[in-house]
C-alpha cells in the first residue's frame, strides 16, 4: 500500500502531524509501537496533571481553614487517584483515536522499521507488513537518561528505581522518595508525593531546581517547597544508587539519603534507534535528527518533528513543529519560531515562562529593561493565596520598547503564559499593551501592571 | 488650594486615575466619601471573589472522592469567610492608599461638592474646605437600582432585602435566599451561598441568565447551577416583597417562593446627584455622565470615568477610561476602544467573554463565522473535571478573518479571556493565531483549537 505520509510514533507531533495531513487531503498511515498519545499522553503531561489536580483538592481540604473550611481525616487515596489517572488517559486516547479517524487517517499498532528507498517512496515495515510512504515524518519522540550511576540499572531491574513511567504507576505512596533531578518532572512528581505524604528528597547537580527558568522565581519555588516539607541537596551530584539509599556527593563529601523509591528525572533524549534511520541516510546529529527550521532532514521529503528533533522537547513545541512539516509538504512555506515557546511547571504554586530571561538576555548581549511586580498587586491573587510570595517579571528590549520575555511564579501562571507568549510574537511594544483592558480581577493585571513600570 | 486635579470618587477609575496622573506629574487630589477602593473593593469584585475562592474550596472538599479526596464533616464557616474577606479587603486598601501615597496623591475623606467656577478653575468643597482643581475627573461610580415594588423599601430598612453592599456583612448564612436578578452580581451570591448551604432560587425577568451572554454558554451555566440545587423562576417578575416570601409573576400567574433574605441584584444606575454637576452644567444623558471617548464632558477640562458614564460598568473598563482621561488631560491623544473589554462571571465553572457573540454579531449585520469546541478536547480539562460541560466559542470576521469574540464557560477561562482580547485588539487573523504556541496542556489550548476550525 502506498501512502502520501507515514507518520511514525503517534505522540503529539505524530498524531496531530496525521490528524492535519489527513485533514488536507493526504492519506495518511500512523504507526505506533507503544500506546497511541505518546510519552506526553500515557507517561508524562496528562498523567501527572491528573495527579497534581488530585493533589491540589487534598492540600485545600487539608489546609482549608485559613480559607473558612474546615474538613476532617483528609486522606488522599492513591488508588483512586492512579485509577482515575488511567480513566482520564483512556478518554483522552479515545479521543484522539476518533480524531485520526475522522481525518481519514489510518492507524497500525507495532514497531516501524524504514527499510529503504525506491522510486514510488520509502518502505516502511510494521509487524509482517510492508508500505510505502512518498513522504515520512519521523515523531519518535524521546526516552529518559539512564545515567551510567552504580546501582541505578539494577535498582530498575526491581522495581526500586523509577522513570517517569513506572512512577506514575506505581500501587502505594513510597514512605520516602528520592528524586534524582530538579527538572519540571522532578519537581511535578514531588509536588505530588509531598502532597500524598511521602517524605520527599531531591538531589539535583546544579546550584539551583527547574532548569533555565528565571533565577529568582527558582528560588521562590525553592522555598515554597521547602516550607512543605521537600528537602533538597543542590550542587550534588548521585554517585550510588544501594538497597534503601542514595549516596551522593556535595563538596567533595559523600552523604546518603534514606529511599523506599527512586525516581530517576535527569532529562531525555531522542529516540533515533532501531527504527532504520541509517537505512535512508537520515543526518543524526548529537544523538538526535538535524532539521531545518521547517522541520526537513537532509533526505528529500523525510521531516522530523517533536522530541527526537532534540530542540525544545516539550509537547506544544512538537505540534507546531507537526504542523509546520504538514504545511510544507502541503507547499505552504511555514517555519518554527522558536523565540515564544511558552513552557509550564504545574507545581502548587505554578511557575510560567516565555521568551527570554534575564541570564539568557544578558548571555546574548540583548540590551533589555525589566519590571517585576509582586502577584500581591492582585486584588484575585491576595483573595485567593493566604501568604503567598508570587511575582511576574517582564522583559522589554532596550530599544525597540516589545516584550520579549515574561516569568511567573503563582496559581493561573499556566493559563496566562499563551497571552505573554502572544505579546512576544505579536511583536507589541509597550505602547500596544498600555491600551489593552485585562479583566479585573484576574491575577493576568500583574502583567499590566508590569508594563506600567516601562517608558513608552 | 489649587490642583491641577481633582478626582472626585475613589473608587478603580478614582484611584487609578490620581495615581497615573500623579505619577505623570499631576498635583492631584482624591476625595473619597465613603472607602477608598470604592464599590468594586469594598463591597463587590474583590469580596465577593474572596467569598467565591472559599466556596470553590468547600466544594473540593465536599465533593473530592471524585478526584480521591476524602475530608469528613466538611464546614464552612461563614464567620471565618468574612472576617478574612475584610482583612483582604483592608490589605488591598492599604496597597492602594501606599500607591496613591508613593505618587503624591493627597487623599481626604468627605463628600465632594462642586460649588462653581472660577478664572482659576473648579471650586470643589469638601467637609469645611474649598478647593479649586483646574481640571476635573468625576468618579463616583453607581448605586444599586432600587426597583419600586411594594415591600422593598421597608425590606431595606427592616434588614430583611439586602443589596450587594449588605449581603457581604452578613453574619449568619440565610436557610433560604432568593435572588431577584440572575446577572453577575446575583449568579455569583448564588454560587457562593449555594456552597454555603442556603437554599437559593433566583428570580429573573429575562428568559436567560447572565445578561448579555451568549445564549448556550448561558444555558450551560444554568444547567450546571441546576444540578447544584439553585432554583431558578425566569420569565418571572417580582410584583411583591412580603414578610419572608417574594412574591413573582409568570404567565400571568402570581406565586410565591420563601426567602428568609432577599438579595436585589436588577442593575446599578451611576451616581450624579448631589455632587454638584448642574453648578457647571455637567450633561447628563439618560441619567449618566455623557463622555466621548476620551473621557471628556460637554464642560472644558471635565472628565467622567467609570460607572459614573453609564457605558460598561465594570471596573476594568473603569481602569482603562480613567487612563485615557488622564491622557488627554496630559496632551497625548488615546481614546477608549469598546470592542474587546472582557466580562467575567467567577461562579464556579467560570464563565468569561469578550467582543461580538453570535446575538450582537447578528444584530449589527456583521458577516461572521464560529467554531465551537468542547473544552473537553482540552486535556488538562478533562484532568481536571470530572463531567465537566464546558465549551468555547470563536467568531471571526468572515471577510477579514480576524477574532472578533471570544465566549467560555469552563475554570480558568477568567484568566484566559485577557489573551482573548488582545487578539481583537491586534486584530489577529487566523492565519496568525495558527501560528502561536500554547502551552500543553493547558485550558487555553480550546481556543487554538477553535482557530484550526477555520480556513485561512
Amino acid at each position: 500500500m502506498v501512502y502520501d505520509l507515514i507518520v511514525i510514533g503517534g505522540g503529539p507531533a505524530g498524531y496531530l502531524g496525521a490528524e492535519r495531513a489527513g485533514h488536507a487531503g493526504l492519506k495518511t498511515l500512523l504507526i505506533e509501537e507503544r500506546f497511541l498519545g505518546g510519552v506526553c499522553l500515557n507517561e508524562g503531561c496528562i498523567p501527572s496533571k491528573t495527579l497534581l489536580h488530585s493533589a491540589k483538592i487534598r492540600d485545600y481540604a487539608r489546609f482549608g481553614e485559613k480559607y473558612g473550611v474546615i474538613a476532617k481525616d483528609v486522606v488522599l487515596d492513591h488508588g483512586v487517584v492512579i485509577a482515575r489517572k488511567n480513566k482520564v488517559v483512556k478518554t483522552l486516547v479515545a479521543g484522539i483515536r476518533s480524531r485520526l479517524k475522522a481525518n481519514h487517517v489510518d492507524v497500525m499498532e507495532g514497531h516501524a522499521y524504514i527499510a529503504g528507498r525506491s522510486d514510488t517512496g520509502y518502505t516502511v515495515r510494521v509487524n509482517d507488513d510492508t508500505f510505502i510512504g512518498r513522504r515520512l515524518l519521523i515523531a519518535t519522540g524521546s526516552v529518559p537518561v539512564i545515567p551510567p550511576i552504580p546501582g541505578v540499572k539494577e535498582g530498575l531491574e526491581k522495581g526500586y528505581v523509577l522513570t517517569n513511567r513506572e512512577i506514575l504507576d506505581i500501587s502505594q505512596v513510597p514512605g520516602s522518595l528520592v528524586i534524582v533531578g530538579g527538572g519540571i518532572i522532578g519537581l511535578e512528581m514531588a509536588s505530588y508525593f509531598n502532597s500524598a505524604g511521602s517524605k520527599v528528597t531531591i538531589i539535583e547537580m546544579l546550584d539551583h531546581i527547574g532548569g533555565n527558568i528565571d533565577r529568582e522565581i527558582s528560588q521562590i519555588l525553592l522555598k515554597n517547597y521547602q516550607k512543605k516539607g521537600i528537602e533538597f541537596k543542590l550542587n550534588s551530584k548521585v554517585v550510588e544508587i544501594r538497597d534503601g539509599a542514595v549516596v551522593y556527593e556535595c563538596d567533595g563529601k559523600r552523604e546518603a539519603v534514606e529511599a523506599d523509591k527512586v525516581l530517576m528525572s535527569v532529562g531525555r533524549r531522542p529516540a533515533v534507534q532501531g527504527i532504520g534511520l541509517e537505512n535512508i541516510g537520515v543526518e543524526i546529529e548529537r544523538g538526535a535528527i538535524k532539521t531545518d527550521d521547517r522541520g526537513k532532514t537532509n533526505v528529500p521529503e523525510v521531516y522530523a518533528a517533536g522530541d527526537v528533533n532534540g530542540r525544545y522537547m516539550l509537547a506544544h513545541t512538537a505540534y507546531r513543529e507537526a504542523e509546520v512539516c504538514v504545511n510544507n509538504m502541503l507547499g505552504k512555506r511555514d517555519i518554527v519560531r522558536y523565540h515564544a515557546i511558552p513552557s509550564v511547571i504545574y507545581t502548587n504554586p505554578e511557575v510560567a515562562s516565555v521568551g527570554e530571561t534575564e541570564e539568557s538576555a544578558k548571555q546574548k548581549g540583548i540590551e533589555f529593561e525589566v519590571a517585576k511586580v509582586s502577584m500581591r498587586y492582585s486584588g484575585r491573587y491576595v483573595a485567593e493565596n493566604e501568604g503567598g510570595d508570587g511575582i511576574c517579571k517582564v522583559l522589554i528590549h532596550k530599544k525597540y520598547r516589545n516584550v520579549i520575555g515574561v516569568h511567573m511564579i503563582g496559581n493561573y501562571s499556566s493559563e496566562i503564559i499563551y497571552g505573554a507568549g502572544l505579546m512576544i510574537e505579536a511583536e507589541m511594544r509597550v505602547k500596544d499593551i498600555k491600551e489593552l483592558v485585562f479583566p479585573h480581577p484576574t491575577v493576568s493585571e500583574v502583567i499590566r501592571e508590569c508594563i506600567f513600570q516601562f517608558e513608552d
